[in-house]
């Protein structure tokens, strides 16, 4: 089903890292006393993570990683794949193992899964607003810190694109970049100039005198920032398809339709990652009978 | 100002190892090369963080930290204090220094800012909505991975109350914990055994005559799952003052002040740290005569 | 059997990096140059790890992560469990697999099961020694530096209490607090505001008179330090189980049972962590046939 | 003052983690919720380090570093230096900065001061139970786990001698390694085969017969091991100088004079760094006007 | 001089710790025992960092930070820039402080200073061989485990070009990748439906029919793999200029004006970062009038 | 094969650290983009780990690990050992999986395989230049920085012999020690007196005079530094076998014999460690069918 296909998986050593912080953060040194103080030590249970609302799956992967991180001989089942739509009620994924390890986890792959699925759905509400456009939704460095690569990897998984992952990995010359280079022009040729062959370079501008200063020079592709819907589709007719457009600001579900179909090949959106609400999911212990 | 008074630094530390991680996250191993290839090694810069919209400002101890870690020389002035509400078009900081520093450590100082701002906004309308009663806002454990004690002190900018730190701090008996001991006493009993004396223990019940079962035992607070408002007020009464008393389960802006006025003592409400918007703030630079 | 089970586990992650910390030390970059040089890599063995005194057991998941760390397939069957009084003499668990592996984790293993098994053993004389009290025998924040986790863990095993983990987990106000505050009451009330519902406040008091004035207070504990039994008892009857009391201050094992039978509840002994000597066990080869 | 001259101080960057990690330990991600509740953020203090004991200081360096690590503008100022015998009421160090920072600081330090001068309190008293003699009193890998830098470094305030770091820095060829080599000369040979040039070779002997083995072959020092004081004497005598001669095994207080008096180079005693109690130190606050 | 502008300083943080992996490395847990021994503490010393051969430096702030770790109050005075070359026997950086401290870093800074020099110095020869031609010099992923950044770094300070910093910020498809996927054309649309809109892909093609076969699709640079000079020029006359070409495989300083002298725009040199030898550079300590 | 022995592995979890920091330098926090656009998530694949060149291998365990590293199910087995010689176009290593871990992990693997093996021939070829000589090849601390135990252990598969590990596990006194002593006499025995009885001391003399002045101090060797071979006979004479003579300064594989037949015992060569070329090998994946 194409529809749950994801592009790339997190790198594995990266979730490890994830998880682990993450259970250090709500296990201090002292561990999870409620349920050692409480559930036998060699209880077993089985619950399953169900979805309360209709969303887009992402974190599957995470979640079962922080049943692993605890070393418990827990097993994780995913039923359904990151990427994947499912209906409110939905279960998603089953675990078996110690009832001690799957109450110690539960709230650490619930962090995860609702936050990442959040992500994925809101995503996947942006991506279905421009259905039938040539646009895609794509996202920015507007991220929650140290969660990177995992909320871009949830973007991924609502079947948005992503931006550049860092001020690393690209260039995008910005306002203050151009003020400071002196112009749109000098500040793309020092760029030019600096960045390896391997390296896009795109500049924000925010009118289309800028734009048609920008068209210039050897740009990847122009960020149009902040114009109304007339400006967009002019400047989109500006660039006439020779570089990529790229619209942004103050993008919404309402808006981005009308955004869309100015025509520009990307619409950056921020709230996919500062803004989206979780999913929410939870973990329902099956009744077992006791040993 | 009584409402500016945050109860509690966070660790520097903690401050130290969050923005680096940021850092690390946004710069790689190449840094920024935007700014690299198009801003003078020895431009400085003037700017002001300002902040879009009416809101409740927490983290500048963080942003601050954000321009420390680069080792520029950057000057970080806060113009108002974390906790501090703040009215749309707001300056509340104001940074110089080497424009270079100033533009690569923009965004993770913004990422900080506007998330712990977001969280302390969503928390101070809550606690608005509560006014006059005797309930206070409480967050829960359902915070970002890896961000709890930045989420959990923006919760106290915003006038909300920390529940427990984590699973190691307090014990907080919930159903599955219930069902493990076979029942409320038996599990309220172990965990008076288990825990030490500075632990204190909540017991969550789901019905009246849950209630009634723990009020026989020596906890600390009852956690007041998912009741109708009349179930609630008859809980209050129940309990008569002699433990504190907490609701929570699918609180709203809406439902919130209903709930405080059964007369409950605490309100715990996860959106405050899962699904709170940013609060939008963006750094604006000064025009500057070039040296 | 009772008194061998022990109150929550060291969460696996917390002995991993132990153990790997530990190991580092030990090994360096160059690893463990006289068992490279004098046993041949194919040389298997068995050993036990022998008790040379009588005492109570703590740290055997600890010693057997130690031989886990380095990957060379040892198996550890431990014999009795952590928090069991063993005679000396006693063989506490077995080791079997690479003799260079056996050879280079064994110092490790050693040094965290002898300070652990020390700090159980001293425990658990206390603990004995006020036996048919209503006293029990608590730790404090004495502890060697980076181990806090681990001394813990042994002070449950000898039948002790865990008091706080931390500065961060409970609230023990004390004299240079109440000089700060402006008095015992004032101190008192400005915890209550500060800290959350689940955080319990014990105050330090020096005469009867201070403890009055705590009594008056919203306070779960209080901390009689350095009294002489008269007062103790005075002061016991003073609180007449409103609250837990706690004594502390230059407890010995002589001194011990006379404090507890002025009926405190709770006894706190720095010597625990700060001052047990090891019990010494040791890692005894058996005799192998050499293939 | 001789006594003062401490050999090599402690690496820095190993202080600064050592105390970051014991912070870490004491704050946990929320602080000290204590102080910051009832002082207030602007107050100041004064306190000094005193010895309740008389005794050896070791440790300052990291005392200091532990308030440096809190970044707060505490001032240390030692009055002795780390090798310095004190007596008991004597005062250390001063401290002064803002009151918060010393009470949250306090602990940290006092852990590793206590802990590290209880370790050179008890070396000194080893080394001047053998004043007179050839016999320098060593330490071994008896260490607490994570701190054997540290523990090492307080042997050679007590002015002990520092045995090998780790198994990675000399060899030491022990009973097991012998029976896996195949004797004695076996294992010597391979060593002295195995190691460069500038690592020394001992070698443990249980008996006359053994030390003539060993005495055959190219080795560095022998470690006669549990031998009686007769025996420990025919050893030396034995030797005659040729290489350095070690006692270890059950070594006190009482006995350690004799086994000087044997002529042995030197004595080896685990329980300098895993049973010394540690050197009483407090922290005491002086009267402070208010600001 | 534009030949001593070096495009992008190495992040601070990471320079940081690549200083501290480097110097714990060396120091172990022990320190300096040669130094400690034979230097007293309060020896003051000025030294000079001289090249013995003719080569480019880079490095020096690296070096710098080796002697900023050690806390120790040493000042670093760099006589040239990163990128500058210099003649056999001139003076590169001035160190001054204490004895200590100098001998104790000395070690540390030359690692860096000569490894990176030796990759400058290496990179300006074939940088200058291909003076006057269209082709700059690049360098690959074939770089020492742990030092990317660092090297990469040097290339540029020997005027090289970088290429992808990694795995992770630009699409390269290798044979394997073409086997894996179907053929050129495949590889390259599936590469391009799966890369953000910053991504730019270059493809390897080991023969003009398969260079052929990627020029039909939107590649933006082609890897002209193991061509001889004949083939090379074809290849780049097909291109014509439509997108970069890159040359690699085999290249050395003799072959590489030959292979520039066809006309592509870029040579890739493994051997810049893989087997370059040091440029060698020592520490030279002045007289010093002793205190 | 005793060419194929070589004394002492690296410790696994240093292993282990190194591969993983390379990977994550290599595979950031996007992953390897290239593969996962192009090769399927289930293509199994087969690779020959194959030299170009003649030369001695190096690292084989750790190009194992950087597999392991990625969790994947690869399997990697060695058809060589580490040390053995291999002939050019000997396959050393054969490993098969899915396709995705091969290409990700091939570079990191190659990059330490021919940067160890690189080190090995080198040292070989040192080796063999002095067979029949009484003289060893030992290498230095110029190594490049955070890879000493990865390039120590090279050196052992090249037959070469290491140096001391660190400034801190043995004492090498050169010229400025001298000097900041007072003199070769008083440098020797402050460094008798500081250095524990398991550190071997050696001293740099660059005269014969110096020489003559360290053998009159206990020494365990002496560098004999930049001596042409005249004199290098004479210093070996006159130290007569009573300590071990090394010999260092601008040794190269045309110098190395006539040095090595004054009948010095060590020869220290830098240049293994930082000038060793790689040995060229690489990565030739298997036609597999298509499942």
């Amino acid at each position: 089903m194409s529809h749950t296909h994801v592009d790339g998986a997190l790198p594995s050593v990266l979730v490890a890292r994830g998880v682990e912080a993450a259970l250090a953060e709500d296990l201090g040194t002292r561990g999870d006393i409620t349920t050692d103080a409480t559930v036998a030590a060699d209880a077993m249970a089985i619950a399953t993570f169900g979805s309360r609302r209709e969303g887009v799956i992402s974190g599957l992967a995470v979640a079962k990683a922080a049943f692993d991180a605890l070393k418990a001989g827990v097993a994780f089942d995913a039923l359904v794949a990151d990427g994947e739509r499912v209906a409110a009620g939905s279960v998603v994924a089953r675990v078996s193992g110690p009832a001690r390890a799957l109450l110690s986890g539960e709230r650490v792959a619930l962090n995860f899964l609702c936050h990442m699925s959040g992500i994925a759905t809101l995503t996947r509400r942006y991506v279905d607003a421009v259905a039938g456009t040539r646009a895609r939704i794509a996202d920015t460095r507007k991220t929650t810190p140290g969660l990177r690569a995992f909320e871009k990897y949830a973007v991924r998984c609502g079947g948005g694109q992503n931006h550049r992952s860092g001020l690393y990995d690209a260039i995008l010359i910005k306002d203050n970049h151009i003020v400071a280079a002196g112009g749109v022009a000098p500040a793309i040729l020092a760029a030019r100039r600096y960045a390896g062959h391997m390296v896009k370079i795109e500049v924000e501008v925010g009118s289309l005198a800028e734009l048609a200063e920008a068209m210039q020079q050897p740009v990847d592709a122009v960020l149009l920032d902040n114009m109304d819907l007339a400006t967009l589709r002019k400047a989109v007719e500006m660039v006439g398809g020779r570089v990529l457009t790229e619209a942004s600001g103050g993008v919404t579900l309402e808006t981005v339709r009308g955004i869309a179909e100015t025509g520009v090949d990307l619409i950056s959106v921020g709230a996919l990652t500062h803004s989206a609400p979780i999913l929410d999911l939870g973990l329902d212990f099956l009744p077992v009978d006791h040993a």
